[in-house]
Formats: structure tokens, sequence, C-alpha cells
């Protein structure tokens, strides 16, 4: 099948692209000497997860029990669940995953979890790895660091079936600062906490084999940390605008190439200023305040209009699309996009390569 | 099983209320004397649309050919696609929804497509009916009011392959303008323009058998169109926040129940007065600018803190949430949340009665 026989719209992975960013990632890590663990819910994809490993990653991050069922399942292994597991449902699923993968690493960030993990660990004959969420300031999940992180820590080592293997702190707030030097520092800022931490782990004899973080937009900032062990970067893979604009060491952000699109088809052409497509807001996120981009088709502008078109305006004389004219689309962020769909079109030039499964698309339980 | 044994987040629908709705909508057509046909891109849900027919509607529109194909093999009737079918691969599909339910309905507003349909057709040895889609000022897609409207339909006509049956005029502009008499005001000022191209049509000769347009925020007020035959709302069904702030004829809009919610878990209570959610920006549409509101537990807002993370600042003293508590959200936007999930649990107060799978979700194509 070549592009223009595909359904649209439709999610388009260029592999050129991907595996250069796969294998730059990969020999950016190994220069640096961190391990690499890809956060995989930006591609939800096991097809993906297991080239990343296959480029040199050690595993995946997953966010949710959900994901980690179906990359367990697809053979993907060393996951890392970033979110807190809690309750008894996902406890028992987690079981699961860990009958597949026991190398499967969980965090917490309450003693109440910790205790409702060890029980559930204990009654099934598991050990369970576990690092710590420290918060580093992004008021999301995570213990305190300092005290309340170590309490935490010493809470999961008197836990028989818990294995404490050291630390997690995500600054998602820093993955999208503006300017390569702005953002090393609200990152140095808030890294230094979780540094800290992990070196009062290490005074008082716990282990810090695993201190893991990061975000596509900080790779080469939180890599200067020696404590870090590994870097969870996940849109680095396929790459959307919002990271496109952050700006990079030299000036644009060109570490990575943009590797994936939305190709729609122009279904009216209401007046010669206007040309509609159709994909709205169920074919590309709408959580960011900026609008896709259309790919090598200048003077157009994209705005969302309804669940199901999007309007071009041409800004551009001659510009104007004819009905059944094909447009592909960079999309505004990644990962909730990528859920939207259910499969991705790997596509080497014009020809689709092969059809992946986004197995894991809507697994947010 | 009980809402305390589902796994989170997930959608929930009360069943109490949305039969509620589905009365009162058939009910509300059947004395003003329209036929109703709700729009199934809300749902994508096949055992939605069997009951709202069971209910009394004439059949379901949908906005693509891939929610058609869903419907068809689901057996669900007298189907409108309210988008234009344009370009081969898509005709060729609709060719399959016509083998299946041959009375569908579609939409055009340009020549070159009727010239297409009307050739597919043909080969096919198959007749397709066709509504006239009419721009009544949505700026999306539509032919122009007026003699555009009545040369378009003529070409129709012309095409033995096509059976003209009447219009289509959508006012999404006008669906959620807030306070009953200003949407009153800004609903008839667009769809007169629809009723004046009836009128040419009807001195023209032409059919009218179905003029098709309205929404849940306009129901009661198209309902008023003499030459309007049918009413479109979708959302009116389940209900979110966006339509609940329109405003109603008696002041507030409680024409319809708030059916629809989303079932999150607390995972983290990092402090004494915020605790997360396990439902972000994967778990809720974000295309509204307001955000997802707590069912029956006062004192804490949301916000979006990620792909699966939920932030509730607390607002009143007391109300801090405890790891592991449920809460129920009112989603911001029915249609692009229900499409984030892959099935929904009808509940019969806390009992779960059905699992009904969205069968179209993510069929944009």
């Amino acid at each position: 099948m070549t592009r223009d026989e595909l359904p649209s719209p439709a999610l388009l992975l260029d592999l050129d692209r991907f595996e250069r960013n796969l294998q730059k990632m990969s020999a950016f890590a190994k220069t640096v000497g961190k391990r690499l663990r890809p956060h995989a819910k930006t591609h939800k994809c096991p097809e993906i997860a297991l080239r990343q490993i296959a480029a040199g990653a050690v595993g995946v991050c997953v966010a949710k029990v959900g994901e980690a069922e179906v990359m367990a399942a697809a053979g993907v292994r060393n996951l890392l669940i970033t979110t807190e597991v809690v309750g008894p449902e996902k406890i028992g699923r987690l079981l699961g995953v860990l009958a597949r993968q026991p190398e499967t690493m969980a965090v917490v960030d309450h003693p109440d979890n910790v205790r409702e993990l060890a029980q559930a660990m204990e009654r099934a004959g598991r050990v369970l790895n576990v690092l710590v969420d420290v918060d580093v300031g992004g008021r999301r999940t995570g213990v305190e660091p300092g005290e309340p992180a170590l309490d935490l820590a010493r809470a999961v080592q008197h836990a028989s079936a818990l294995n404490l293997r050291g630390l997690q702190g995500y600054a998602g707030q820093c993955a999208h600062v503006m300017g390569f030097e702005e953002r090393r520092k609200a990152s140095r800022r808030v890294m230094t906490r979780l540094m800290k931490t992990r070196e009062l782990f290490e005074k008082n004899g716990l282990p810090v084999d695993v201190v893991s973080g990061g975000s596509s937009g900080t790779y080469n900032i939180d890599s200067e940390l020696e404590g870090l062990t590994e870097l969870q970067g996940g849109s680095y893979a396929v790459m959307d605008l919002d990271y496109r604009r952050i700006g990079g060491k030299n000036g644009a952000y060109d570490d990575f190439e943009m590797a994936l699109t939305v190709l729609t088809t122009v279904i009216s052409v209401p007046s010669q200023e206007m040309a509609m497509v159709d994909a709205g807001l169920k074919s590309f996120s709408t959580d960011k305040p900026f609008v896709p981009e259309a790919v090598e088709w200048p003077g157009v502008e994209y705005s969302f209009a309804g669940d199901e078109h999007g309007r071009l305006m041409v800004t551009e004389p001659g510009r104007l699309p004819r009905l059944g004219d094909r447009i592909e689309f960079f999309p505004p962020h990644c990962d909730p996009t990528i859920n939207l769909y259910d499969r991705i079109y790997a596509m080497r030039g014009d020809v689709v390569e092969a059809v992946w499964e986004i197995a894991a698309r809507g697994r947010s339980q």
C-alpha cells in the first residue's frame, strides 16, 4: 500500500526519521554513560518499544498498569510503571504483569500504598522492585525530597516482599521551558532535590542502583547529573510541534526529527479562501495552545472546526487545496494524539512498510 | 459488578437519567411533529443508537463512513452520514454500507463530489439517497444557500444513480450560544437561509422530504421551523458541562440530565491541600476552556496535570480525599471524551447492568 491508498485520517510514522531518532538518543545515552528507559506512554506501541530496546534501551517506562499489561504480553522486558499503583484491583493486575515480567518496577509515594503492595506481594509469593517517587516540584505525585523520602524508603526496606532499588524524580514542569539555558537552570534547580535525596539514601545505606528521570526536553541537561542512572524521555522517538519550539543547545531544537504526521483529505472547498479537511478534535489532541501545522503545504493555516473537521484558511494566493487533496500535518502533542488511533502506518517514503497496532491505546486503567 | 470494582478511569452512564433523556427528546419530537435522528458521533455506540431508535428515533446520524460501517453492521438502520464522502477509498466503503443498509443517506456540497458519487453508484448498480449540505454560516462544509444550492441539487437530480431527498443545514455555531433568547436569535438568523433554500427547492419542484438540522442546544428552537423535518441533536442523550452552562428556556438548561461521568481513583495525596486522581488528558477531552467537575464531592477543584494525572486542589477545609477514594467527574465535552474509551459501563445505581462497546471509537475514517 502507498500513502495515497490509506484511509484518512491516518497516523503516519516516517521510518527513516524515527530510526535516526532512536539511534541518536541511544548513542547519546551511551556517550554520557546513562541507561535509557524511554517512556512508552508516548507511543503505546509494543513494536516501537521493542525497537527502542533493540537500539540500546534497557527497557521502557509505562504510565499505567494497563500499558504494562500490553507491553508485558508483547514480550517487552524491564518495565518501570511511573505512576503509583493503588488499590486491590490495580495491584491484582500488577501481579499478572509480574508473572510475565518479574523484574518490573513500581513507584511509591505513600506509606499506605507501601503497606498494601507489601501485603499483596507477600500473599502472592512475589517480590516487587520499587522506586521511591520524589516530588521535584511538579506538584503531581511524589513524596517530599529529603527526610520524608528517606522515611518512605525505610518502610519499603522493612517490607520483605518489596525490593528497594532507588528513586524516581520526574520534572515535567521543566520539559518544555523555552530556551536551552532557561531550561537547564529550571531543571538543575529542581533535580538538585532528587540528587540530594539520593545522597541521603546513600549515606543511610539505602540502594540507589536506579535513579530515573528526565524528558526529551532535558535529556542533555539531566545527563550532567552524576547520580542519575537513567533517562526517561518519550517524545524524542516521534517528536511534535511542542518540542520543536522549545529551542535546543545551538538555537533551534533540532535534536530529533519530526517523524509523526496525521494524513488528512480535503473533503470540502466551500470558498476561494477556505478548505476543510477530515481531521478535527477527534484526530488531533487539543491540549496545547497551538494547532496542527501542514507539512510541505505552505500558505494554509489550520484551525479546529469540530469533532471531524479542520478548517484551512488560505494565507497565500494560489494555495487553495482541491477536493480530494491529501495533506499531512504535524500534531501539536504526540502522546495524546497517538492515543486517538488504533494503528500507526510505518512509512518508508510513500510506501507502507508495516502497520503497527497501538495496542495500549486507551489503556489508562 | 459494582462501581467499586470497576477499573478506573472508567466511563459510566447513569441508565435512569439516560433513559429519561431519550424519552424526553422522543416525546418532544413527537409533540412538535418532527422526526428525530440523533447524532451517533456523540456516543459511537450501537447499543445506544438502537435504544434511541427503540425510543422513537427514525434512525441516526453519523459523521463518517467508519461510523456508518459500525452502525450498519450492528443493524442500525436509516443512517445519515453528515459529512461529505470524498474519494474512491471512502466511496468504496460507502458501497459496503449500502449493501447492508440501502436507505443510507449521504450529503454533498460540490459538483465534483456529485459526479464521483454518481459514477461509483452507477458502476455498482446502486442508488444513493442524497441531501444537499447547505452552509448556514458555520464556515465549515456546505454549499452556499439559494441558487448555488439549487444548482447543486439539479446536478444530483440529473444523476440517475443519485436520489435527491432534500437538504441538511447544521448550525454548529449556534448550539452553545449562552442564553435561550440569544441562542434563538442566532439560530433563527442562520436557519432562515436553510428555510429559504428549502422554499426555492420546492418552487422548482425539487424534493424536500428530508430537511435535517438542529442540535441539543437548539432542538426546541429549530422545532419552530415549519420546513424542518428532523432534529439531529446528539449530546442530549448523555449531556456534558458545556451544554449544562448554556441556559435553557426557563433559566438553567435542565432540559436533559447529566448521565455521563468518568470514574477516577485517588492515587496520591502529596499534601493537605492536594490530591491526584488517575485521569488526565487521556481520560477527558481538553477542547473546552473549562475542566471536569467533581460529582457529589464539593470543595475540590480539578486541573489537568498531564496525560494520566488530574490535580485536585482542596478549596474547603476537611474535603481532602484519601488514597484510594473514588471520585466521579462530569466531562467538559461528551463526544471527544467518549471517543477516548473502548466501553461504557451502563449503571443502575451502583450496579453495572451492562457493558457496551463503543464500537465506533476512533472510527474517524
